[in-house]
């Protein structure tokens, strides 16, 4: 019983993401297919990217992670399957599993050439359909991985930001908004030397210290948490970051711990 | 093969109801899960009530029904399992689960508090991935209910307005607007001594009468019928009662029989 | 192991869907249902029809269809169900089975007139889940199709606008703006008779060419490609068409070849 997730930017208000469920079911009635999201903005590879880096792991291992954000869909952007020694990875080679498999141990990565295992006619527009969706099904049923196609020397990988540390200032970058308008950052936890007395800036403006969780301080108030996926995150309590703070992706952030007194951390921005 | 259901907060637009399927799937690879809704508004503990009351005796006995709207996450509330003669409910303690137990014959409530049964790292933000969704999939696999933790002696419990017998009037209000706009009040069928004649009013206005279903009256006309959770419901065939009848959740809402010929029920509202 | 697939417009905010998913688990624990879409428009009939006509035959064989768009639940309307030689449709006799059923061959239709088939109590407002879900989950286990009620003589029928030629034109409509903004036409991909050189247009206004993919123009130019429902389909490469171009369901549409030079193609306008 084999677990396939889906991310795509098809939107649940059509038919397409249930056609890609009928497809896996016809060819295997046990697949466990489990929906990440699809409501990523329609091409947004780097938002679905994000999406499926931050989940994966919580899957069993074993399973196959399949996303379409594919905007050179019936182009000549390669279609692929990356192994690791946890999951399996299918979608379009533009950088939309990248970030997921970045910190795994990658075993090979094949082309998917064999339209044997694709529909029997393969549209122009939607290979989530026609030959995605068939191909996880496949190996949700034991199909042996080189019958994919051939091996591929490699694949697409996005640009991610990182943070660093300049001076006693770390420095990252508002990477998502989430449905609670919190702003998650790419800062991540093991970076942050002391979790108290740790003032929160974006342009030098401050924003708010970090603390411990959201209700740490009054609804309405802003907040620095470290986030589920480990990273820094700002938070309004029982509100919108994004709306209050006017966060968006991209921003800027910097964290800078307060020496003793609260006054001298403007020295450190200085 | 045990159901599990989950209500939240989460939105769609994330991985983070995804997430808690994994783990789930992780420990229990059989487990059924199935959404309730993951669209109430950020925070609204009573709504997610609400939905959850309305929607879980229509399961299986036996199904867990785990609810996570949890403002307070990472602060000191708690976080509990109520078992029923017929279900198991999980969730943080903020009266989230009230609702949906109270008609219900409570067997024994327990506090979450072995950390045996969560993720190995439990963040502070994201109790429904790291505590809640491992418990229930725990319990889906059989585990001693005991094993949760020590036992509570209560739980927070939400007030509840209840409708009210005022002369021949019956009193109450709107508890939901539904995603037709239809408002769904708090006046029980059995409270109706009759469903003929019967005119429905909001601040003394009349807004419609009491019919048998919506096309009883013509597209865009007001109706009140007996929803589907077997209370008085305000909608407009075809149209948005919200939207065409100004109504929102809290709106006080009047049934009153007319005594013989119309003219008369002012009487009873005077 | 049977799957019914779910399309309704009771969107995603409320616990209807749910409470159909638990009322079909409670028949059948082991029912695999699929979500279509629960977006469709309240009471868009016409819309439910197409989405199902363009999902269901993606499905395997003795998959069941339950579509609910029901704007007259508790009325007069008859439910049915419609058993093909591939598939089973249940729902509401008002056209929401038709468009999928036309291309099928039909066995047999069936009134759901059999209350021990329902749940105990029938609400006036609900039939999806006090009628169809619990005939469609014991369906799904394996009862006898005549179970379910007398035969019906027939069945309501949409009315479905079909693409014709006019001269050296296809004269269409669009029929669905889908998620992304296209425009997906009732122009089926056997009535072009040749794809290269061939303009489309509204109301004599060119839109754009015929190409094979979208991203065979530049990001947010215009282009009609043949879509996954095997039909011409108005696209804005990584844009939308229905914004940009302003298209709305029932816009007419008419593709033209060129014949030789561009500026011929007037004359076929003419």
């Amino acid at each position: 019983m084999s677990v396939i997730t889906l991310t795509s930017d098809f939107g649940t208000c059509d038919w397409f993401v249930g056609t890609m469920k009928g497809v896996i079911l016809g060819i295997n009635a046990r697949a466990r297919i489990t929906d990440l999201t699809h409501e990523i903005t329609p091409g947004d590879v780097t938002a679905a990217a994000f999406a499926l880096a931050s989940a994966c792991r919580f899957f069993p291992q074993g399973t196959i992670h399949l996303a379409v954000v594919d905007p050179g869909v019936g182009g000549p952007r390669r279609a692929i399957a990356i192994k690791t020694s946890r999951f399996v990875y299918i979608g379009p080679d533009n950088g939309v599993l990248s970030l997921a498999v970045a910190p795994e141990d990658v075993r090979t990565v094949r082309l998917l050439e064999n339209p044997r295992l694709f529909r029997s006619e393969v549209s122009r527009t939607f290979h989530g359909r026609d030959i995605f969706a068939p191909v996880a099904a496949h190996l949700s049923k034991g199909l042996g991985f080189r019958k994919l196609g051939p091996r591929a020397a490699s694949y697409v990988q996005l640009g991610w930001p990182k943070a660093y540390v300049n001076g006693n200032e770390l420095v990252g970058e508002v990477v998502h908004i989430d449905h609670f308008g919190n702003a998650i950052t790419n800062i991540p936890e093991h970076l942050l030397l002391r979790t108290t007395g740790l003032g929160v800036f974006v342009k030098k403006k401050h924003l708010c210290d970090f603390q411990e969780c959201y209700s740490a301080v009054p609804a309405g108030a802003p907040v620095a948490v470290v986030g589920s996926s480990g990273c820094l995150e700002i938070a309004v309590n029982q509100g919108s970051a994004a709306q209050v703070l006017k966060l968006k992706r991209g921003d800027e952030i910097t964290a800078c711990p307060y020496n003793g007194v609260r006054e001298q951390h403007h020295e450190c921005l200085g």
